[in-house]
């Protein structure tokens, strides 16, 4: 049985709708979970289950919490008994086959390239996300935020990062794997990239070169590299214009005339569906790659479900490591 | 009269519709426009216009075309009888006011920049885009492309190009300058963003910090600043978004449920508006700043009407270039 610690403290509403997110993951995916924080506070989240068979979930006692603002560095060295620390340290020392969490994402990408320790052959972990296209496979797109000042070399190490867990969990046969650019052409980009796509050409991967932003929903690559302050900034500002489409259909709805109101109401089921398809809650979290065991990196905001599929993103993480050799995930450049 | 010269043959419709985006801005802008172009090519065009008083509009002839995927260095080399490199010499030598072009933007960049030459103390010039927000005032981004490899200095000299333009042509009073980053604390972000944030802090501008890209839209800093690696990838990441979602709505219309498609027909008027405040035709183009003289980068894809509206804001620019000292335009750090 799959085994997942889980920060019962991360994320905007925990601890209750991280706790919630943990029962429904033993409920639905036949995964062990150990809640990892406070002992009182867990046990009284828990408390609100009372029918639910809870011989799958273990509570962790972990003392220290930290905090969505707080600096990693400083909660690295003071708070050895946060949810964070403890629920790292049960997956460095086997107890767990992988963590998950929804709290201070920075917090946690120090705490698991320290405890976790780095791949060899890995210089900068890398926080891959998967966001849905208009096909029926999503894009891995990393990094989203972890290496701020990329070379071409980390760039490149980001391509296997990426090819191999495209390849081993999402199971894509021949995973496409492209480089985020300005323009197709391989002359096109800033220097890091160009010298990038240079090294990522003799990698033995399906190297498809360079994708623009525009494409990227549109499935022409199921891996996409970027240095992780673009991702983070492209990630936003995407994020930016869809809340900005959709806030004014909230608008018309609240405020619009009777005709846009009824339209809207008659639209209804289709946006649903086509907010359920693009949801970050499909994927739930984002895996941290590069570091040795399994450290997915849920949003702040999420709610039960998304907490539920994080963990089962951890759950398939675990599934595929224990089925190939580790040797194949980190080729050497 | 402000006089502006059109790139007539630039433009994934060129020369059709530039030259009728010529006759709108003659028309409706009180403006003189020369059209740039073979001379046989664009009286052919302009013979479709019969009944319009075409006294406002001349034909400057200019044999060579550059392609749109067109090496930019070679065609600066080999065809300096392209409506480019003619209509920006008519800016240089003071017989236009300023040029527009829907042309081969990387060759419009090199073209302005060696024949107009930079400001002084300007060491790279930035394509600044205006993009439509939640509020009534645009935000100017810049850079979008025409600088990829961005030291902190080049990125205060775009802060303080952005808060002239937005002040002296955008007439916006004390324009907010905000820094592109990956979150609101001034310890974020980079090396180079890191450093901007220092140098931009010094500047006599109304700098509100770090801006993050979700939110840009929200309208909260009139300026936003960043490398044009960054801003062309987010840029065009963002048309992603929006053509996805809008593809949906497209697909509803045509394949959807009977439902669907009668609540698209009832919320039709409320997204055409939407659509007229969100649309890229309605600022036309991006100026090009940092150059000695005003050279506006229209979309490739141009409508007439969104050509007519860069020649709108290349006319405001003249005239505010008219109204104010040079000296102001570019304080030195």
């Amino acid at each position: 049985l799959i085994h997942i610690a889980l920060d019962a403290m991360g994320g905007d509403h925990a601890p209750a709708v991280v706790v919630e997110g943990g029962v429904l993951a033993v409920q639905q995916l036949g995964v062990r979970v150990s809640l990892v924080g406070p002992e009182d506070v867990i046990r009284r989240e828990l408390a609100r289950f009372p029918s639910a068979n809870l011989d799958l979930v273990s509570v962790v006692h972990a003392p220290d919490v930290v905090g969505m603002a707080e600096s990693p560095a400083v909660a690295f060295r003071q708070k050895k008994a946060s949810s964070i620390h403890v629920g790292l340290k049960l997956v460095k020392d086997k107890l767990a086959d992988g963590f998950v969490s929804a709290g201070n994402t920075g917090a946690v990408m120090m705490a698991s390239t320290l405890i976790l320790g780095r791949m060899e052959g890995v210089e900068r972990p890398a926080i891959a996300s998967l966001i849905p296209t208009k096909t029926d496979r999503p894009v891995l797109v990393l990094d989203m935020g972890s290496s701020v000042d990329c070379k071409a070399e980390h760039l490149a190490q980001f391509a296997l990062m990426g090819h191999t867990f495209a390849k081993t969990v999402l199971k894509q046969e021949s995973p496409r794997v492209g480089l985020l650019n300005i323009g197709e052409e391989p002359e096109k980009g800033n220097e890091v990239v160009k010298e990038a796509f240079e090294l990522i050409t003799q990698l033995p991967i399906h190297f498809v070169g360079n994708v623009e932003g525009k494409d990227i929903l549109d499935g022409v690559a199921d891996v996409v590299v970027c240095d992780g302050f673009v991702g983070n900034a492209l990630l936003k500002f995407g994020e930016g214009v869809s809340s900005t489409i959709f806030g004014f259909f909230k608008h018309q709805a609240k405020s619009g005339s009777l005709r846009s109101k009824l339209g809207l109401l008659l639209l209804k089921p289709a946006l649903m569906e086509f907010k359920k398809k693009y949801d970050y809650e499909e994927y739930g979290g984002a895996p941290l790659l590069g570091v040795n065991g399994i450290s997915i990196i849920a949003h702040g905001r999420s709610s039960a479900i998304a907490i539920k599929n994080a963990i089962r993103l951890a759950k398939n993480e675990a599934t595929a490591r224990i089925s190939i050799p580790v040797s194949t995930e980190m080729p050497s450049l």
